[in-house]
């Protein structure tokens, strides 16, 4: 039996013992999960420095070397987020909804757990830790495959989960790690329906587009973000300058950073050129249409495929439109849903945008840098949905619950 | 351009305008769709007709005529039903959550329409109905694909519909029937991601499962019940009688009704035989096994496979088991998390059932048959839901619905 099918069982198996589990019993399962990080910094430490060295010699960038990384700092950081995740409400059991009828019969719909997560990532070791963690207190099961360049790192982690779980009443299959980390059993876990109850993938456009494709397993979509702010023509000239550049540059690898920004013709002739200039001067490189650079000549020539690509960097597309129709029509043919801004004073035209724009998160003169499960306040995020069926944008607990209808009768039947 | 790529265009750009659509704008045309359908009886009778003479020539089965006339009483059903569901709430715009930020920052989380929900469905004209009216009731747009046999009835319904819309302010695209219904068809809606928002099958088996192996539009899994009743020790015999017999004989053809009787073998050797008798009576087909058939020779040996059948009929498999974790275990390995009861006087065992048996709908002492988007007060039901994101058990309006974060700053970024 391949490492898949017998993981994928055995998750099953348990994930019917996970749905008895008091949130007492869970809470103090995490704490331990916390405790046991906190003991076993040095190892982890060693054990990821194997992935960063191979990383360097396999010619990683730096930037995904900095994702791979734990320090001391951080694995503090992962034992303070677990300690956060203990005094959320645990949401398992509660009543959603009840309904009597007039033949005695009574339903009630509760939360109840999804099952087993899959959950299929790159790089980055912390989502190891918030999948195991986040899935244990929603009752789950959970199956974790991530990348070959953060093996060892991975292992470590789930060995202290491990560890940890031993001193508790949680079993340990409730948390799996996939060791073989070839490109088979990510195509196994794909048509895995026996065992698994949806996937997750996290990371790259190519990750999500080939699971999505590939999967019969229902998948939960996260992440791409070719998010835009539209500047209308009455926007406010200094707020914009504030939000743009907030938008691109305060954290530009992430996924509700903007990656194009639309201006009102009109708004362009007078305000335009002060802010491409500063976005220049925060060394933007940017990529306009015809308008934009006749305004700032220093803007390279924006191709068809600018308006489609999420830069993750310090780039920008920039594009002049003549109306709000334009704006919204632009965001709806290359937007992937995910998070969308309007500058503006027209309370009208600002609800139109609001309204027609398709995606998860649609905003009024804030930053799109706010879409995230702890800025809204979930206290927990498992990744930010850009599908439209059961979760949208950023997934906290309730993400990971599915629901139930218990019904109790005293012998009624159909007539 | 292929037809359904037509098609699929033009339902997305119309999905657009149906989100700004007022209530009583969508009631208007529910209540036009109604009156001429009334209006237009004799021509629906006739075309229906058409595909009754055509499926009795082509040697289909009496029960499936059945499912596809159109007659005088069937089309008022449809129009009874269409008024119904103008008295239900619209869920569009309803706010779901309200977070009020620290920085001034209003979150509002409210529902909107899907977009466009493509549906592939077999023979019954009265999907066609369903989906068209729930769809547009939740500012939807619906592309349906119904099957060769019922053509010439669903081309009727449609272009009904189309002259009803006519005379309102709901463009006609908002409701657009696939006219080519070969198979070719159908595989190109599994894969119209950039049109399609949600496919969902409704039909037997083989179909449902067909979409979900080969679409990679997200799938509402609806339908298939392989429903169990398991009679613990202690449940009541006459209550277990008459729920068996409801739960099997009052409707076999349809999800709910049961297929397969766990039953404890203590109450087996005491109220057995009785209970197996009134079955024979009423013409079921039993499959036993052999403690069964020790107790009621005239059941036939049941094959492995029946544990997984979904009969659909008047034959029913029935397994002595020795005690509830064994029910629990069969249920969860053959069941296809529909519908499951248990009969019990013993309240801890009813509830260790329920808890732990994975299915949209568990009951106690009642019988399965109530699973229904109407029995269950929700006024309406595009479906049963079988799989666990999004929506579970009976599909009503909210299962038509996404939602999307509204955010309302005044010039806030992230720090």
């Amino acid at each position: 039996m391949s490492e898949v099918l017998r993981k994928g069982k055995a998750a099953k198996a348990v994930s019917y013992h996970l749905i008895e589990k008091t949130t007492e019993e869970k809470n103090t399962a995490l704490e331990k999960i916390a405790q046991q990080l906190e003991r076993e910094q040095d190892y982890l430490v060693t054990e990821n420095q194997k992935d960063l060295d191979f990383g360097r010699s396999n010619g990683l960038s730096d930037s995904i070397l900095d994702r791979m990384l734990l320090n001391k700092k951080r694995i503090e950081d992962m034992a303070h987020a677990i300690r956060l995740l203990i005094k959320l409400k645990d949401p398992i059991g509660e009543t959603l909804e009840t309904i009597e009828k007039e033949n005695g019969l009574l339903i009630q719909k509760k939360r109840v757990p999804l099952g087993v997560i899959g959950m299929i990532y790159e790089a980055r070791p912390n989502v190891t830790i918030d999948a195991a963690t986040l899935s244990l207190k929603t009752g789950n099961a959970v199956i974790l495959r991530g990348s070959s360049s953060s093996i060892h790192s991975n292992k470590a982690l789930v060995s202290v989960i491990h560890r940890a779980l031993e001193q508790t009443a949680i079993p340990q299959e409730a948390v799996q790690l996939i060791e073989d980390t070839s490109r088979e059993t990510a195509k196994e876990l794909f048509t895995l329906n026996e065992y698994l109850d949806v996937l997750i993938p996290r990371g790259g456009k190519k990750l999500i587009d080939t699971v999505v494709r590939e999967s019969t397993v229902p998948v939960l979509e996260t992440g791409a973000g070719n998010c835009h702010i539209y500047i209308d023509e009455s926007a406010d000239p200094t707020m914009s300058e504030r939000i743009v550049l907030n938008g691109k540059t305060q954290r530009p690898s992430v996924c509700n950073a903007i990656e194009t920004i639309l201006i009102h013709e009109k708004w362009l002739q007078t305000s335009g050129e002060k802010l491409l200039q500063q976005l220049h001067d925060q060394s933007v490189e940017i990529y306009g249409d015809e308008q934009i650079r006749s305004i700032f000549p220093k803007a390279k020539p924006a191709a068809e495929e600018d308006w489609s690509t999420e830069y993750l960097a310090l780039t920008v597309s920039v594009k002049s439109v003549k109306d709000l129709e334009e704006a919204i029509h632009h965001i709806n043919k290359y937007g992937t849903k995910h998070s969308e801004a309007i500058l503006t004073t027209n309370e009208g035209n600002a609800s139109q945008f609001q309204t027609r724009v398709d995606a998860a998160a649609v905003y009024h003169n804030a930053s799109t840098r706010f879409t995230d499960g702890f800025e809204f306040g979930y206290g927990a995020e498992i990744g930010i949905s850009t599908q439209k069926l059961h979760a949208r944008g950023p997934m906290g607990l309730p993400a990971l619950t599915s629901s139930k209808h218990f019904i109790y009768g005293n012998g009624q039947i159909r007539e």
